[in-house]
């Protein structure tokens, strides 16, 4: 008895019988197989590429024969003369099944593919964006049965692709009857439908068949700096990364001066919000043209950012932000047209999300970190801190994740130190002190040589060490505590104590000098005492909040650290542990994330799905507010010390040994300074 | 055996047993009784006033005692004092059942209350807008369950109102923690939920009980007017009624010329949108001084107008409409925000919500006359003609209901007429000419007296005859044709066929004078022949409009004639028959609707289930498309006889004799003319 020819599909393994005659697209259809088309089987978009596979396949139990599919047709032809069909490929809607046959659906015939995120850590995103493209053909008009072009573009995407109850805008429906009649009838529309309740919104529709590609942006909107990805929202693909300088830094550095310029200056909210908008179309424009693509081809944004950028940002005051007890004006994501965030260097339509902000201080960029780094999956404890001018700090596993946000200011970031500057070329990096002859060795951003190289002056020419940035002031107070020159209590020791000149007078105390560029016009670059309490007040800050969610939590210690943030790409494990910024753990368990909340923020650009999950994570994640906590001053002011005045650090005491030095001879104070909130 | 207290409400006739001490408002509530709220129970709105009564109720088995309530408390002796209680009244929310009560909720305690449309129809419509609202204490923000306030709004309208999932737009979270904290956490919100499902959107937001009312505007877009009604959203009141001039009309008359304006001219249709936007901002800050209340308490408008008006106020190019298939761009209704139709001078978060169109030439102006006239309730076969320039016929009854439209062109209303002009004071729009004598009659609008009654001249003044408008001329055509004046072909007869001085050569042709004003530097007001055959080709494009969907209904006559539009409610019966506007009917049996679109609009705006209900309505309603309909023409030239070459009119024959007269001497043919669309 003769039976229908088997057809069994790769990488999924889904199998069934077909009528030979039946095109591969429609037997991957009615198995549920993720194979895609956005022209729907005319043959036009190439997406529905297959590779049918020849031979024996006893896993499988199906022999292939040579003539297991039909044979090229007509269009197949064209097409592979016209772009290149790759060797062994097949489309699938025009391919037959003839007999038993074994059919690979590549990843990028798959809409649901994977993306890896970066080869870093290996983290894959699948594709399930928002927005997808669907090629039509409508009927037409007829006088007998009136209804409205709109109305048969509506049953035309019900009937051809399930897609039920579109809505448009009316910019949609001006441009509506030009590109149906252009198009002959046949259009391309992008579609947009995420995670809510929302019906199907048309958002861009072209004459014919679109293939121009649909992009996204990803954007972490920091207090700092802008940072953008723009992504192709059919495979994932980064295709351009663009950042600025956030120019709200000219209405004060941090966030609690925006803040403050908000309260003391009516309408002061609303010149940072044109600002930011501002330059957010400056990025864009500048990305796409970079890309060279259309940037009315940008259909989505996805935004990230800690609260106060936040409702910078969405046009919302932000003076309740500054106060106790920090509510927001919303804490919940936002899913809404671009337009109304002014956003018109991308397409008029486009749509945006904001991911939800857990608490007052904590915002959508901690929520794009869990997403990235999933603390809520992880089978051990792991604590998750994001470093920039607040630290974002998660703690958790599988049964409970912690959030909460510490002040640590900029010092991290190179600010409020004598020497200080960004991460640009010129800055000191990267430092080493030799504990026995304190004198000191580094490398500048842009250089691979070290100080003491042979070439390093040439290679960086006349005043080219300029500063140090954020890690290299790490590394330099690090360093300076593990060569003897600094005391756990944070005072710089005197050249007699040290024993080396560098240790110089400054006023009543003392600073260490790394560099003397003077001769050559250069700068003198020095670590102060100044700096040293910049940074304890910052480490303290970060430490004593992880600290916090470490006692809600009741553990002593964590399994693993996570350093997120652009800066923590850059901080040593070994140096951040003998600062005490964070608890002490086994090195090879401290590890860097990149820039997670920017992860977070591609991952919830390509996966609608995600964008639920995180919604749903956070309305589950447990909030501490460091501001009202009483613990939060005792754990700052005992992490004060270098690394910590009480809390050992068994696992950085098996690979340093910090000598006991002390230059306390005066009584001196200053280190018992407080910092305040609100 | 004491059983609990009973009440009993009228006019519901609904009832229940309450635990003595129970509030009014609280067995409302539980018995479904409608009584209105928007403080909810708390004793400040006013909106739940009952009317207890007393004595012996034998229908309901009920001895009421006059201490059936509790003693005025408090808050009804300071409301009393502060703005008065009615005789009688008790605010439902304080006043507690004590004993068995009968009580009262007056017609404006209801929320569902009913409003009389006006006296002539005694139609009426139960109250149940979009947009309504509720007052709302909200719980402050809690550092230790960090919330966004709208997220304890949105909480608070769930579990005080039962209103879930509420969403808001930028705007208004920009104003709302400013409101929360001015109004101690106690705001009156406009929540606007239509008949979509689209979720509960908050529209404004007030600190404490909102009492400025809630607007709404009701607008009839018309070719050559605009009219407006601006009504109370809470009792459907009509406060103020406007109306301008269309701007449109310099780019042209009539709604062709518009279309042609659009293809001739690139831009053309922005131009003409932009127009008619700004007159309706203008319209709408008018009636809202007009009414004197702040524009931004208009919350929603509702907009019924033919399908070119649509198209141009919506932005969308009219130039499919102007040419076969007749195609509009999108034909069911649309529930929209009124910012994006740029009508800035209302409230910035109103809502706009658009009727339906039937079809490419019916449009939502008659979609409107159906929800107002509702000829598919019908028991009788009824007839509904909208005329104005473009006329809208609907024919139907229970079984079925049929729509056209059809190109009357502009001369019912005085339009391409050589003495025509609008209805305004001074313009005759009642004649009679006496079958004997051939000398006419007249008033004047502004003139309660007839021509020959003392002292219409003084009352009139030097110059005050003008011209003749849409009504006049309908009569005066019709009157000439009862006396002779006029044979059945439209041919006016010469002095000397008719035997009256008043027929004057004119050309080739004759011409009827009614007024000679050229002594006082006035007009001579005369009816030409070419006002016939203007007269001739308009009432023989709506007969055969008519006609047509009386052979698809497979019917000869109908049982009643609705004549609606503004200049509907002037026409006279027995003069619109002579002319064979309408077909044979009783004349008791043609009744005038007045402005139907105009209602039609106002319902929607009143009742949101009136607008699930006509965009239901209109889904079944059978489209005929005059312009491809054959019969139509041949309809058409049959009714260009007066009133008719083959059909009888027996029961206009029981009333008026109409003189055998033939003036065709000559084998004139003018009156053969065919008018050809498109």
């Amino acid at each position: 008895m003769s039976q229908d020819p088997l057809v069994v599909f790769t990488p999924s393994g889904k199998r069934g019988r077909f009528p030979a005659g039946t095109p591969v697209l429609t037997a991957a259809r009615q198995l549920g197989v993720d194979l895609d088309s956005v022209c729907g089987g005319r043959g036009i978009c190439s997406k529905c590429q297959v590779t049918p596979a020849y031979g024996d396949f006893s896993k499988h139990g199906v022999t292939v024969r040579d003539d297991a599919l039909s044979e090229w047709n007509k269009v197949e032809q064209r097409y592979d003369e016209k772009r290149g069909l790759k060797q062994g490929r097949r489309l699938g809607c025009q391919a037959q099944i003839m007999g038993d046959v074994v059919i690979d659906v590549p990843q990028e015939s798959q809409v649901h593919r994977q993306v890896v995120r970066k080869a870093a850590t290996e983290r894959v995103i699948a594709m399930d964006a928002a927005t997808r493209l669907h090629f039509v053909t409508v009927a037409e008009p007829d006088m007998h049965e009136p209804s409205g072009d709109f109305e048969r573009l509506q049953k035309a995407l019900a009937e051809q692709w399930g897609v039920e109850g579109t809505t448009a805008d009316l910019t949609l429906l001006a441009k509506l009857q030009g590109v149906l009649r252009k198009g002959g009838w046949q259009v391309t529309v992008a579609v947009f439908q995420d995670h809510t309740a929302t019906a199907p919104k048309i958002v861009e529709i072209w004459p014919g068949l679109h293939e121009g590609g649909l992009y996204g942006l990803a954007i972490d909107l920091g207090s700092t700096t802008i940072a953008a990805h723009l992504t192709d929202l059919d495979n994932g693909a980064v295709v351009a990364s663009s950042g600025l300088m956030n120019p709200q830094i000219r209405f004060g550095e941090d966030l609690m001066s925006r803040v403050s310029y908000a309260m003391m200056n009516p309408g002061g909210d609303a010149e940072m919000t044109r600002a930011v908008r501002e330059a957010l179309n400056d990025l864009i424009t500048a990305i796409a043209q970079e890309a060279e693509i259309d940037p009315a081809l940008i259909l989505e944004v996805v935004f990230v950012c800690n609260p106060v950028m936040h409702h910078l940002l969405l046009g919302l005051d932000p003076v309740e932000l500054g106060q106790a007890p920090f509510a927001l004006t919303t804490s919940q994501s936002l899913s809404l047209p671009a337009s109304e965030l002014d956003l018109s260097a991308m397409n008029a339509r486009a749509r945006a999300y904001m991911l939800p902000c857990i608490a007052g201080h904590v915002g959508a960029d901690a929520a794009a970190v869990a997403l990235s780094e999933e603390p809520g999956k992880s089978e051990d404890l792991v604590l998750v801190v994001d470093v920039g001018t607040n630290a974002e700090i998660l703690l958790g596993d599988t049964s409970r994740v912690l959030a909460c946000s510490s002040p640590t200011g900029p010092a991290f970031e190179g600010a409020q130190i004598s020497s200080g500057q960004r991460a640009a070329p010129g800055a000191i990096e990267k430092i080493e002190i030799n504990p026995e002859t304190k004198e000191p060795r580094f490398r500048v951003i842009g250089c691979d040589l070290w100080s003491d190289d042979p070439g390093f002056e040439a290679a960086v020419g006349k005043g080219g060490i300029t500063g140090i940035c954020g890690s290299g002031i790490i590394e330099a107070v690090a360093e300076m505590r593990i060569a003897g020159i600094l005391d756990p209590g944070g005072l710089i020791g005197s050249a007699e104590q040290v024993g080396t000149p560098r240790c110089e007078a400054d006023g009543r105390t003392h600073a260490y000098l790394i560099h003397d560029g003077s001769a050559d016009g250069g700068p003198r670059i020095t670590v102060t005492q100044g700096d040293i309490r910049a940074i304890q007040l910052a480490k303290s800050a970060l430490y004593a909040g992880a600290r916090l969610l470490m006692d809600e939590m009741g553990v002593d210690k964590v399994d693993r650290v996570v350093l997120a943030g652009a800066f923590g790409a850059h901080i040593s494990p070994k140096h951040a542990m003998v600062l005490g910024m964070i608890p002490d753990a086994p090195l090879d368990k401290v590890t860097s994330a990149g820039n997670a909340a920017g992860t977070g923020a591609r991952i919830a650009l390509c996966n609608r799905a995600a964008r639920a999950e995180i919604e749903d994570v956070v309305g589950k994640i447990t909030k501490v507010e460091t501001a009202i906590e009483p613990r939060f001053q005792e754990h700052f002011v005992a992490a004060n010390a270098i690394p910590h005045a009480t809390d050992t650090f068994p696992e950085l005491a098996s690979i340093v040994t910090l000598p006991k030095v002390s230059f306390n001879t005066s009584g001196e104070r200053e280190g018992r300074r407080r910092r305040r909130k609100s």
